[in-house]
């Protein structure tokens, strides 16, 4: 009776980091979290909080005037009207995906996921007792779910993230579009992970809301807006979900840190927020440009903050490689396995979300690392 | 296959709360949330981590300072030697709960609950598909488990409140220890939920750590240390649950909130913390002279901040009552029926989480509401 949480895997990127963390000098291209502030006034309000003793809970689905303000971003960023009423407050994007796969385990069916995709998505399936169908995508599709891959018998629901972890690849709006209207059709629930949004470096991220208020939308204050240590995230569900939705939250939170969601108020930061996006894509130019003089990259990385390159010309260990390389040279980064099983073992992936001198620095030691041979 | 969320149930109380809000000049006496603040070495730790932008991801398992600081605190207050590594931080004790609930459901069994209890628990095993057992528990023995109710087939975990949500009572010492005692001998988990610990009147407190360290022990900074909107709390396992648990903490929570877990460095600040006590114990003492002229109370209120008392001198519906209550004199109570079934109907739960004038009005007008007449 140990099936669920033993199919539940650990990171070896988690390895990786504790070793690095020991090693001087040592240049961090494994993790996913920026490395920038968030927005002065993020600050500030975070200060204000702080002063004025906001140290009670908020209700379960969040303060409501984030969720206002959440609503309004909406508005002015996508020209999507969302009402209030649907959008929660949660801890994290975690939180959300752990009540939105609470509320999908009661339909019974198969969730699909891209296959290299993010680890937590299959995590919780596992935790929660539900199984994963994973589609194997590659270089041939820019690493993407297509509406063909939809029509599976038991399936109940697909998540997608665009711009993608570990990919960093972003839908073409046209094939999105036709992806989320397949999924209708079929009767599946289309789960829009939107926590990249923002970070895209070429045209613009559409949110899945605009296709169809009947998707679920996660995202959170954790990348772009660059305040992951204050576990603030949100979703936003159909209608008919908010209820139970809600009672979820009531019990397994109570509510998301206060302090917290009154300075997620300032987040929407424009003028700050062009800043983020500017360094993250000098970065992106740099280390694309610097990568694939070494490894063929085959995803093409338009958004997040990840580059998805190949080694296979080098090792098919990814593990191996990814340990050596932290050995021989202190350059850390994430091997493929961490996000699947289809040739993940001949991948790694790379995070720029450290300054662009150390990313110098890391693609100066792999040169060096390639150069002596493994 | 909509089974396990249709038996979550919403709580009666957050209607009256958003009722009460509406009602100007009403008497909270419904919420669970301490209203006095942290120390104010709390409040400093927490500006501190603000200023010094502590917003980055934490260990999974918290912060390794804040579990050393846990662990002289069981060594400073209860005498009890706890290795760090069986420490993990959580988001709230609500998190604690979902990842030992989560480890308990692949024992397959059911889960021993006090009716009447703090209602997450059961709801927590209803999303996560596990059975409770609700063992009814009334005045004749003080609203408590004993040991004679453990042996049952098919239980894998009991969970235990002391001082107790909803009633304020506490287990005698030699009781708990039979209990614990006689739960290892039938291979039950023992689940101690401390967070109302400090927050007791007579006697004191022993953690469940004390009479084996094979017990899960759940505690937090929500309530003596008066942080409930910062969620920090932690979780004490056996060793042989650590691994899994901190692979669900990465998985699910990611981190808990950094500068809420900076801030919690200084919430052990034991001369604050007794003015905390005496602050609630005056008006204990209070409340439970006022109520007791008025209603029977037969849970002895000896800890947390509650007092549960019997209102079927004067209505067998405790819904009816409170609503009456709040709409003709604006005094906002907590119904029974939100904790159980077992007699529930005929007892509402009166919280001293507001200042002692307060009080003193809330309990005049109850003696208007009494005399008039429902």
């Amino acid at each position: 009776m140990r099936t669920s949480l033993d199919r539940l895997t650990p990171f070896m990127v988690m390895d990786i980091l504790q070793r690095a963390r020991q090693i001087p000098g040592a240049v961090h291209m494994e993790v996913g979290e920026p490395d920038l502030s968030p927005s002065p006034k993020v600050i500030e309000a975070l200060q204000r909080a702080v002063q004025q003793r906001r140290f009670y809970y908020t209700p379960a689905k969040g303060l409501p005037e984030l969720r206002e303000a959440i609503a309004s971003y909406y508005k002015r960023n996508y020209g999507v009207e969302v009402p209030v009423e649907r959008i929660l407050v949660t801890p994290g994007t975690s939180g959300a995906f752990l009540v939105v796969f609470s509320l999908l385990k009661e339909l019974d069916g198969m969730v699909i996921l891209a296959d290299p995709s993010y680890p937590c998505y299959r995590n919780f399936l596992y935790l929660l007792g539900l199984d994963p169908l994973f589609i194997p995508v590659g270089p041939e599709r820019n690493y993407q779910i297509m509406p063909e891959d939809l029509n599976r018998k038991g399936v109940s629901a697909l998540v997608v993230s665009s711009p993608s972890n570990p990919t960093g690849t972003v839908y073409d709006p046209e094939v999105f579009k036709a992806l989320i209207e397949e999924a209708e059709r079929l009767g599946i629930w289309f789960v829009s992970d939107e926590i990249y949004h923002g970070l895209q470096y070429e045209g613009r991220s559409e949110t899945a809301l605009r296709f169809s208020d009947r998707t679920i939308v996660i995202n959170g204050f954790s990348k772009y807006f660059c305040m992951p240590g204050l576990r603030v995230g949100w979703m936003i569900l159909p209608q008919e979900m908010v209820r139970r939705a809600e009672m979820i939250c009531q019990n397994i939170f109570i509510s998301p840190n206060t302090p917290a969601q009154y300075a997620a108020l300032e987040a929407f930061d424009e003028g700050y927020l062009q800043t983020v996006r500017e360094t993250f894509r000098q970065r992106r130019d740099f280390l694309y440009g610097a990568l694939k003089e070494m490894f063929p990259v085959d995803a093409r990385p338009e958004g997040a903050f990840y580059i998805w390159a190949s080694i296979g010309e080098y090792s098919n260990d990814c593990l191996q490689f990814a340990k050596r390389l932290l050995e021989k040279k202190g350059v850390a980064i994430t091997p493929g396995v961490d996000f699947g099983t289809n040739q993940t073992d001949r991948y790694v992936r790379f995070a720029y979300t450290r300054p662009l001198d150390e990313l110098e620095e890391g693609v100066r030691r792999i040169r060096e690392f390639l150069k002596e041979g493994l």
